[in-house]
């Protein structure tokens, strides 16, 4: 097995790549644009293209290659087919591996974007250590990614892990972007924990920061850590909901710890105390021992991730 | 690797056993009491005296015998220690294969009794020709059972599947077994649906004839395929809590089908009409293509499922 291993982490605006060891340490990372005309059928040519040149800058042989590892935005099944395709790349239904392995002859493996991310920090993240573990990307939606003694769990379509769209609410009446009402996507996204302010603003007029300039995540739980009354409801109620939603992700699949990560989990270890008095709560005390850890990789969760589905 | 294999579901009264070859056929099946004095001590030895003289019997050389698989009720992790012991067989904290050994030396795989079940249900029941399964019992309580690549989810402590304690209802008032309040076991189980049953009676006087005789699961939905309004209404109510929390394992696991099992599962097809229609209300889209399956294996999934631990 070669030394080296490729991650490639695909998104709509820029390709993310990064050269690895088998030590898991990241030796250099770079991005390429992603050029989505024609059914986005540069995209991996380009990526073939990049890696070539860095092989070169390196002086890195092709037998020193193990592989090269895709994290792709869409449902892919353990085979690496895209087996929905991908909107916002352009893509259709194909296989990743195969075609990839027509501009690189080299092991290729590819997955989702999201699971890949939890695999990421499981190998040199906030989860590393651990094999059993949720990751829960709280940004503009609710991601999740889930990894069972090592493996990612892909599921039956390709759509394991989509924590963001349990039912936790039977009083909504605005809609999810999945066309659902009461998702846990909708009070503990960045855009979730807006409308819950915004809500608990409009109840009544009691006194708060969060009246003047923009609501956001961030302002939120900045008001929070400044002691502001009004934004601790708002977080109590954004973790009561994601601590209820996560319970029910512990009882199905019992993790040894749930990583955190994402916008809004910039606000850390204070955002945790909120989620975690919840979670005991409701969860079932055999699958109480969960853990709670922030993600650590930010950005560059994808890129490990994809490395690790050669390496790990 | 020999031919057959033998499959033991220790339960609190009797112990189960069955003998199975590779082509997943149950060639005998019979059973023995469970001796639960001085810590159960006597289980495992009875256990293998019974299969010593069932090879006798059979005129099976011990190089024949693949292994035994072993179901046992409690949580049971991948090596097959009993990390919480079991109560209701007086075991403490050990590792039944190691244990087994010295009674039998032959390869002893265990894992928890209701997992083993569902591969069972994999292997050769409701769910065949399927690898990521959920198999649902609805009995006394609500039980999972989840199989992911042909593989039992065992999770971080042995507590995988246990779905019957996802949070589903805020408002309810009576402690679940397991000491939290709202679980989808309060309303799914054969219990839980006489607890709707009687709160439904007691709301009104509407006719119907669960007034008269005793109210159980069977009865409930006896009446509905009666035509009894009331009946309906109280299995639609079942419907709606079942749905919702197997809505939520969908959107975690992703299954391709949801494999329903136990006493409440005899009412048949019509207790799958009155969860589906609520499953797709809840699910997230992607996830929502799992199909409903009885479950067919009755008591023997366990003997099945434990013999799969050797011959799958």
């Amino acid at each position: 097995m070669g030394r080296y291993a490729f991650g490639v982490d695909i998104g709509g605006t820029t390709v993310k790549m990064g050269l690895f060891d088998q030590g898991g340490n990241m030796l250099d990372k770079w991005e390429i644009p992603t050029v989505k005309d024609n059914g986005g059928e540069r995209i991996l040519p380009d990526v073939a293209a990049s890696i070539q040149e860095k092989i070169r800058e390196k002086g890195i042989e092709i037998s020193d290659i193990a592989g090269i590892g895709v994290g792709a935005p869409g449902a892919v099944d353990d085979e690496g087919t895209m087996v929905g395709g991908a909107v916002n790349l352009g893509w259709g239904v194909f296989n990743i591996p195969e075609t990839m392995k027509k501009y690189l002859d080299v092991p290729v493996k590819a997955a989702n974007d999201a699971n890949v991310a939890a695999l990421g920090e499981m190998w040199q993240g906030g989860g590393k250590g651990y094999s059993n573990l949720v990751a829960v990307t709280l940004g503009t939606g609710v991601g999740g990614g889930i990894i069972i003694n090592g493996k990612i769990l892909t599921g039956a379509s390709g759509a394991g892990g989509e924590i963001g769209h349990i039912h936790l609410e039977d009083q909504e009446t605005e809609a999810c972007g999945c066309k659902n009402k009461g998702c846990l996507e909708q009070y503990a996204s960045a855009t979730g924990i807006v409308r819950l302010a915004k809500r608990r603003l409009a109840k009544d007029g009691a006194p708060s920061v969060l009246r003047e300039g923009e609501i956001t995540a961030k302002a939120v739980f900045d008001a929070v850590k400044a002691g502001d009354a009004v934004a601790v409801q708002i977080a109590e109620q954004f973790g009561e909901y994601l601590g209820k939603g996560l319970a029910a992700v512990a009882a199905v699949v019992n993790p040894e710890v749930f990583v955190i990560g994402g916008g809004v989990s910039k606000a850390g270890e204070t955002l945790l105390k909120y989620v975690e008095g919840p979670f005991h709560k409701y969860v079932f005390a055999p699958c109480g021992k969960a853990e709670f850890k922030l993600a650590a990789l930010g950005n560059d969760a994808g890129i490990f991730g994809a490395a690790a589905l050669i390496l790990k």
